[in-house]
């Protein structure tokens, strides 16, 4: 495994300058993503600054890809609207020059997503972002950084592996991140929304690697700052938004942990 | 601008007296809305003591309208199902002599979005709430009272156009309300969800712009409510649900406060 | 009405032990779900530790169905994806033996629902889980602890029949469940969610009536401990998830109420 590109003090500086940058400048981000995700996706969105959109219809999800900062696609509840509308938003948002960003959920319990999986890999990503399960479906080996390194080499793209170590990969760089909080676990859609953090950061910064690592590890951090707060998984996420909403470049100094 | 027909004293009391009936007598009030708005509809209905139902089916819309109170068309996340179901729901209100209302989000994101709005217009909503953007884009020319009034007049219908200010127009008659948290912009379908409160209230009261100035100061003095107790977007939410619940007629006539 | 096959003492008992048996072996629960109740469908069975899928689409949800330990199919928000779905689901869940649940929201308001839902009976859900305004369409008959024994006994199946009392019969057991709380009725999807909570339970206990009675009293006593909590309907649904998630054996005991 190569290096990390980042310490711990470099990347937590990063991270607070992106999320300035989003506070600021309020990117756009359209999500299509899954029934059980969209409502903590755009919330997630607005508690950081963007502006989320949603509608997954093939009539119209083009004309919002083409005038978000960024788009992200991911493959939960895929149903007939979202088969029809994911190719031409994924076109609208290259066409326009935006980068998007790829969250195959559950790839590896349904066959024919995991085919149409592999059909959006070919449209090149920005980012991959898929816990081990699914990295392990769609890359067929084992999650591992190195792996993770490997595909992401093979496919031009950067990988997000997320899991108890988040491993952020190009091939020719990787970040660990040990930040996070079991609780993060216990209520759906985190790791979805999460990707849509990504997403907004990557509309600001032109190094995907960095834009992925940035918004795992303001993921991480806040999720912490939560879990130490709620009561459970029911308190957890509305402490969450709130630490999100709150995330300073102090909390990310004191609390990044890389791999 | 013409005055106020309302004081803030009388609204106050509208408001409350709306509050009491809808506890009382339960209207059930049908939304046709988007992905991202549903679940937070459907609660603040609850919480403010009405009879939520969401189906977006054509099959089986128009059954649930024609036995709701008062319906909700919301354009957000506009798929073949909604784009099937909202005329033939308009229909059966419109046959059982109840009010809908019209929310047209995002329409100045999408052409076919707009040009649909537009034929929703022609089927005579009670009341159309939007914000700025979408006003624009539906009528034409800048979002301000004075324009709000003109729209209502040529179209037949109450305008609710949201903002810092809320203005609600009949062409007639304007009342402007300055209640509301900036919280309330950083929680998603917050709009959406207060468009049903304005259905709910619509179900009792003949008098739509009534109707919608009260929905509207009760959703503004729930927010002013939840924003000082929440400690951030998180958290605001709930509470906002919570200071609704417990809406009275002393907050409403302590806070409002009207343009 | 038969006597209750569980006393108060054994029903808690029982249900820690499943309590205990989900937390320990994760089973998979597929929801086919309406749009208002899938994000808090989600929460819940995390909350309780199991896993939950939730899509509804034709091309997977036999895939997701079949490995599942128990699938839901509740009849909200019914449009094309789901209508296509749910027969199909339902054969993949029986073809690997899986118990599966039904839950016929608002039957009472559609008549093509109300034929759908006759047609799902004839499938053999291991447990109809419906209040009594649905009971009443579906059966024919007044909702009653008798008449649900009777229905029951017909269809082969066991009904729990959820209002102030639970009950949850098979013609020759009835159990009455006293627990709960009025803000229960105040958030929207709470009897949806319940319903995964008993499809978690049928996973592992091989007696419906047990599986459904367990569940009921889990539900019901986590919201009766979440309702002296919560400052309204807007605390209480995080709060009812903290409480699943701490539920013990003693609070269990120290709660149930049998009627």
């Amino acid at each position: 495994m190569t290096a990390s590109p980042l310490d711990a003090r470099e990347l937590a500086d990063r991270t607070a300058g992106l999320l300035d940058g989003v506070r600021a400048r309020r990117p756009r981000v359209h999500a299509i993503t899954n029934a059980a995700a969209q409502v903590f996706t755009a919330n997630l969105l607005l508690a950081a600054g963007a502006i989320p959109s949603l509608t997954v219809s093939p009539e119209e999800a083009p004309a919002f890809a083409g005038r978000a900062d960024a788009l992200v696609v991911n493959l939960g509840t895929l149903d007939s609207e979202r088969r029809g509308a994911i190719p031409w938003a994924v076109a609208a948002a290259r066409q326009a020059g935006k980068p998007w960003l790829l969250d195959p959920v559950f790839v590896d319990a349904s066959p024919p997503r995991l085919a149409l999986a592999r059909l959006c890999l070919a449209g090149r990503p920005a980012v991959l972002r898929c816990n081990g399960a699914e990295f392990a479906a769609l890359a067929e080996r084992e999650a591992s950084p190195e792996n993770a390194g490997r595909f992401a080499a093979e496919q031009g793209i950067v990988v997000a592996l997320t899991g108890p170590v988040d491993w952020i990969a190009d091939g020719a760089r990787t970040v660990g991140i040990r930040n996070g909080h079991p609780l993060m676990t216990r209520v759906t859609a985190m790791g979805c929304a999460a990707t849509a953090l990504l997403a907004a950061f990557a509309a600001l910064e032109p190094d995907p690697l960095v834009a992925a690592a940035a918004g795992l590890l303001a993921v991480g951090v806040a999720g912490e700052i939560a879990g130490e707060r709620a009561a459970g998984p029911g308190s957890f996420q509305p402490a969450f938004l709130d630490a999100l909403d709150a995330l300073d470049r102090a909390a990310l100094a004191d609390r990044a942990r890389l791999a």
